[in-house]
């Protein structure tokens, strides 16, 4: 099996000492940080340029088909093929995990998740399948659609709490941001206690362009690595994100989809250009019990204890800072590759930003 | 293998003298009467209990991936599996054929028009598969998933004009409506010349319930046989329809989507009861030489010729009109079915239907 | 003051012996069998040719902007000037009554709405004003827009629970309806207590066009005046429509959402074109004390009773039905009325409609 | 009448040295760098405690209710009362001005809208006027609610194109944002020839909260002043912010609401948080001749010359860059202001951006 050269020594955006935000991470800085959430891998990297994977987020442990989450979806540009959305927009809620692959292997993820779900429950008639994607062409090669749904069930069977690989891993394989190696991302936000004490957290599929800002930091215009560059290449922001959202605090599907709709004021912040190519989405839950649709709570009427309007903002910002995090962590681990017809991508320099940082005499929170 | 009892003779809605509003329909009262829109159908009906299918609808005989049409889409009830609509939505149009099947079949109708579209076209390395579904689980033995790619493949080969198959065919092998077996129906209007000339064809894969009622006669309640019945069964109306909506007036795609929704109130018309439990799509394209996306209009400005927002209205009746037919149809056309458990769903009585018009006095258009 | 010609006797669609739809209306079939809800209409009828009003509905007695009440809205065809809807879809709850008048007169009813909820609540720095409108100006001299905030005032002054009053009235007095006198019409149905008891109202501001059908029966081709006869008109259906539905089922609001949109499937069921200048909209609101967002709920978790998806299609069904009949009311009750420009607006004959229904062989429900 | 204390000398951000985005701003970097566009404001600042006005947008000079230009909206989070949002939608285009005006003077500027486009249109029975607005409740005694539609109509009188007045004027008059002092702010962007050479131009009204970035200049964090901070104010960045942007592009209704959703990364660039309350819209339209709906073309199919999808990428950035430094000239030219009940909300000190600005050691575009 052909591998790609060992990659240099990779860290988080924090490791750097680069800190986006005001508001506190969890412990682990991850989608995880919201209990019961679980995240698996699975990564296709073999000979002859095959660089792909799927990534699963699964909401709790349970069964999820039969102990609903409330959901919510926001739609930054609809160039994607993301699966499953309008049932969640009609019902308020999740009935499967939820996969991310590349454009072409929707359907075999698809077909895996749907397989995953009837084998747990020998009464379904009707799955929901949840499945989004980018791009990966740049690096693997799509055409080949090397994706099967076995891989789709070790994703699932893989997933677990605590930390979450980043960077050229499951649906990040292939994935290329800003010009540079990206991959999957993922951060967190835990409020204070006198705001609720809840916690947001962000798994991203990185893979689209712009003019990279980090931390405020404008790394794109001093590269020079940039969309319009040149005014050569239209299509170079071209790509996709995907964020899923997790947090413990009570919403109703309403304000999850809010929720999910502030991941991409942090898209903003990373600099994005949001091209007409590019297939933005984000899905939000709650893993909160109290908002959970298990199964006699949905014959007949039930008590959900939510949170209500006037509380959810500093959730908001929660998602926000999240979520940039995310996307600028995708960058931090990635890891150079190869493409599928023998081109180098290369990793974001980590200097350049530890370097940038300082040089912008910026320090810890509170400290500016 | 095994077949069903030989059908009892059928007829479309028309040949029973019933006639439904006030437009005249097209030569074959069919989408294909929109020059250019090809439908095929595959049908699964082999032992034990498989009764499902798909069915093809291509806007033209061409590349679609390459001479893209202006497309819009309109939810009616969300709680479906419908891949490929947020990508309509956010540029207008359809880059691959339409295909329908059933619920669980979804990923590999949508992996074959992957495969169909990426064999025709070597460049391309992404591709929004447009795939619609009902569930036809009451009829077919749907978690066998008999459906695969081929199948898909099949369907999209068998697409031809001329008169539509329509009844218990392609994904209308294993649906159920009202109580009855139903299938796939079509029907067509075609606008007077002082009104445009334009026709508007409607394909539809009829799979819910309510109250029946069949170009105003009041069927359902007759019979007996309809939603809430007897108050036992909550979820008797659940199943979904989707609509497929062509039209040879050249509308941008804003106009396409407002001509899509209107088929829900032809969808009002037959009775439906628009349950929670129902998938209500409807997706409308032009196949308009002077709205056709084709390549060289796709990087450079370019200049359609549109009807503008003042002259849409007769379309939009037209779309209900045959969006009701349809319905209609796929009710007449369909015979009796054995169900994958041996219970019998029972084809609408036609006598029943021309023995009510008459009773109620009604007559030719115009002689109301 | 100039007063039109004395009316001849009007009555209700039931009244008549017609009876559309399988469920039981409320006592008295209006949307003031929903409990608490208020009904107040302002009407002017002033020489020369002002023939216009305002109507408000007021979800409770109390202080709908400290008690707000769970919201969700759906647009048919957006041609219309509605106000404040996107705070109810964003928050999904009213915070003010709701007023209906004429499609000029939104500013004042909007002005006059703002003082009175500003009256009401001292610290209130915002205000969500909802108003609706159709346009009456084929019958109402419209740009001299006589109507003021006082009036508005008065319309909300004069809101009671009780008997209704339906056509010439309020919002209504200036409306028509495929080619007759139209107006304000109401109607409600109860579901067995089997399906939770719960009420569904609907009041309609009816003015819109099409291909009039009665409960099934074809009046509009029976009598030749429709849209598109003689192709003559293309503009003969433009008009609008607005449903306000209330219930007291504790139905969150994404599902409230979801019974606004039922309203359009009744709206299709009288033979409405939905053309494109028609503007139809529907806004459902929960009057139940479960789901009812009082001050301490919005500032704490709190825990609303909900019915789950699973329990809210008949619901939806009832949502159809006194649509429906909403609109057959308005048009029943609605006297003659000579335009500002000195025509005559005759009334629906409602002796056709008996007749036509005795002809059908229709009878009571269940008797078909 | 009273005056606040003689403002300090302001200046606009490029004025500082700070150059935002990669993309060069129009001549007056202004939208009225796009032809054709005007804008007027008019002022209420008197005792006692009155700041506040109203702002007017014009797409041309000529008839807007005849020549209409196509246009589209996106909403960032609803909390808001803009008026006229559900048929630009529905017809993808504009037939008034739009005003700009506080939360509570809706109606009298829409009443004034209505009034002006009568008096040029004596034909019109159907206005759909077009009013955003935020709540500057925390300078103005907005329940006094002094805004008359003579202030509207001198608005729209005042409207003319050349350099725009910033800051505390018309709609911006008592605005806040991030704590300081904000107003009316607007930017332009032109794209070079090789990327079709187009203008896009922004006018905002800044009236929202976060944590500032400037540029990706920390200054929220480096001053303290932002939302969240000592967990005290959960409600500090409630506020909203309108864009209005307009283009000489030729976009089809369709991408301008693709355009006009841009303006929302933007916005995430500058540190907004997007809170439940805040009411944050977009509406963008097109002065291109080949796209405006002049009557000829509203009764006959005819041909826009319109920009594909695939080119309107560039169009994407230059929105987000001028929607960014259109909120921060709004900062940068605001004066300080006493509020209504006496209080003092101060100007963002701009030696404090020019000193960040050099510390950062940040330097002219293509400098980084």
């Amino acid at each position: 099996m052909f591998r790609d050269p060992p990659p240099p020594f990779r860290r988080r955006l924090r490791e750097l000492g680069i800190v986006p935000g005001i508001l506190a991470p969890g412990p682990l800085n991850a989608i995880t940080d919201v209990s019961d959430v679980l995240v698996g891998h699975e990564t296709l990297m073999v000979e002859p340029g095959l660089r792909t994977g799927v990534s699963a987020v699964l909401p709790h442990r349970g069964n999820v088909f039969e102990d609903r989450v409330p959901a919510g979806v926001a739609i930054g540009n609809g160039f994607g093929k993301f699966v499953g959305l309008t049932q969640v927009q009609e019902l308020g809620e999740l009935e499967t995990p939820v996969l991310l692959t590349n454009t072409l292997s929707v359907a075999p993820a698809m077909q895996g998740l749907v397989e995953w779900t009837l084998a747990r429950n020998p009464q379904a008639l009707s799955v929901n399948a949840v499945v989004g994607e980018t791009n990966d062409g740049v690096v693997n090669d799509i055409r080949a659609r090397a994706l099967t749904p076995e891989h789709a069930l070790r994703a699932l069977a893989a997933a677990r709490g605590g930390p979450v690989q980043e960077g050229c891993v499951g649906a990040g394989t292939g994935t290329v941001a800003f010009g540079w190696k990206a991959g999957m991302g993922t951060s967190s936000r835990v409020l204070p206690a006198s705001l609720g004490g809840h916690t947001v957290g962000v798994l991203a599929q990185v893979n689209f362009g712009g003019v990279l800002q980090v931390a405020g930091l404008p790394v794109g215009q001093r590269t020079g690595r940039h969309y319009l560059r040149g005014e050569l290449d239209r299509g170079d922001a071209d790509g996709s994100v995907v964020f899923i959202l997790a947090t413990d605090a009570p919403l109703s599907d309403r304000n999850l989809r809010r929720l999910a709709g502030r991941a991409f004021l942090g898209l903003g912040r990373t600099g994005s250009a949001m091209s007409s190519g590019s297939g933005d989405y984000a899905l939000a839950f709650s893993t909160a019990q109290a908002v959970r649709r298990t199964p006699p709570r949905r014959g007949a009427p039930w008590t959900p204890l939510e949170l209500p309007n006037d509380l959810v903002s500093p959730l908001f910002l929660a998602a926000i800072e999240a979520a940039e995090e995310a996307i600028l962590n995708a960058l931090c681990m990635a890891v150079p590759v190869t493409t599928h017809d023998g081109q180098q991508i290369e990793a974001l320099p980590l200097e350049l930003l530890a370097d940038a940082w300082a040089a912008a005499g910026r320090g810890r929170p509170g400290q500016g």
